[in-house]
């Protein structure tokens, strides 16, 4: 199992409409809206990196108004 | 009660119509047209983090030409 | 309560130094070591933002080998 | 007269002291501790470019720790 | 002959399209689908500078969703 | 006397539309195209800092394709 | 197993000789010294994302004057 | 022969320092010390890519309170 960051960058002013949009996948684990660089944050879990690209191909690109992502694949994790 | 400085990038030739749009409204207490990676700079103040979301969701929203906002809220001040 | 995401950036080589170093603390409620533009995200809850400040003068100031922090505020979650 | 802002990172770990040391400085109007890419926002006023210049060569270069300024002209404001 | 990287990123949920758009093109010597603060790496060999000017200009133009492309010219290789 | 320098980033595959779009401009004095993080670099002399502003809200605004610039005051120069 | 990128910065004026250590190195496919946001661009195949750890840890760790480095795994390759 | 742009980021401080250093070298042909997210902008003809490869690693070497170079390779130019 792949565990994954996508740090997404929004239209300004749709940060709550993709927020709420990703919110209901089910890949999605958890989901912020964060300030700064990035306007949300989505932790995933996928089987395997071609899960990963369709994750992309089709999850995300149903959902409007998202201008980057950028995702960052987990190697170890603590909690 | 939240400080925060909103850096804006607008669509290039707009800087002086994003600038004039912003500066009508109330919740911005200082804004700079500025050179250099960023076109705007504007402070805000807000009671707490969730007016700051409606301040990007309903404000910023209504302006048109804004392609990317990064929002640095301050923890000190001194001037 | 204020939930905030950290990303780090360390020097090259260093990954799994710093990486188990910031698993000690308390502050934070999970970390990962990542691939991309960052090299761990840690996510920490913190009572207000001056707790935030101390977090970063504090606990992030004695880790050694960090180059740079970015740190995002989170206002809405759902996990 | 010219308005510039400088937007600054520190060293991880040294905010406050940072934060500290430019508050004492005659040039500086404002001077902020925020969370995002940038640690420090300081907003300064000089007479011309020249004095812009020495404002970097000798105020900022006294201040331990800083690890990059980026100084952002303004041409117009209101507040 | 010169040797470059492209470094390109699309609109989200539009990797597969790109990529499979970009693997017909002869000039183009490998492609990559990739994770992180970009989303393909190409690697392509022409003649001389000018060549890689009509490179962009005609067969990065054709294809859609390319929201923004980075050359990097190779000066050495090793393999 | 104000020289600047702006660096420009424009959409993939119109290089060379915006560098000849440009090079028909009084205003600019040298024009670059380039590889790497921007497009095309442009050398521009203006009065002062209010006809940079016009330079942005009405030359630059004319030209198609440029999606972002970064515009860079400089305050010595040896040639 | 994985393929991997490393995007290289290194300390201004060592790009020959962190180019020539890295060419040593049994992990790395391809080396490229490059012009642009980063010096050298490298490709590695490792195992899986733990031999990638390891590629880090120990491999890049030894290596001077190597600055920042940005790993974007692949998912899809076409040659 | 092949001109390019050296953009260069200084240790805060060290402007004026840098920028006399390298005016002192035959291969610039112009220097602007600048305000940004750069701070001198360097413009260089050589011979060829290899030359260029020998400016970094011999002239640039040299000079003290570089943090970062940017190098873009120019493949039209109209002054």
């Amino acid at each position: 199992m792949i565990e994954a960051f996508v740090l997404v960058v929004v239209k300004p002013g749709t940060e709550e409409k993709v927020y709420n949009a990703l919110a209901k996948e089910e890949k999605i684990k958890e989901i912020y809206r964060v300030y700064g660089e990035y306007d949300v944050i989505i932790r995933v879990e996928v089987e395997n990196i071609h899960e990963l690209d369709r994750f992309h191909d089709e999850t995300l690109r149903k959902i409007s108004n998202i201008e980057m992502t950028e995702t960052l694949i987990a190697s170890s994790y603590r909690g």
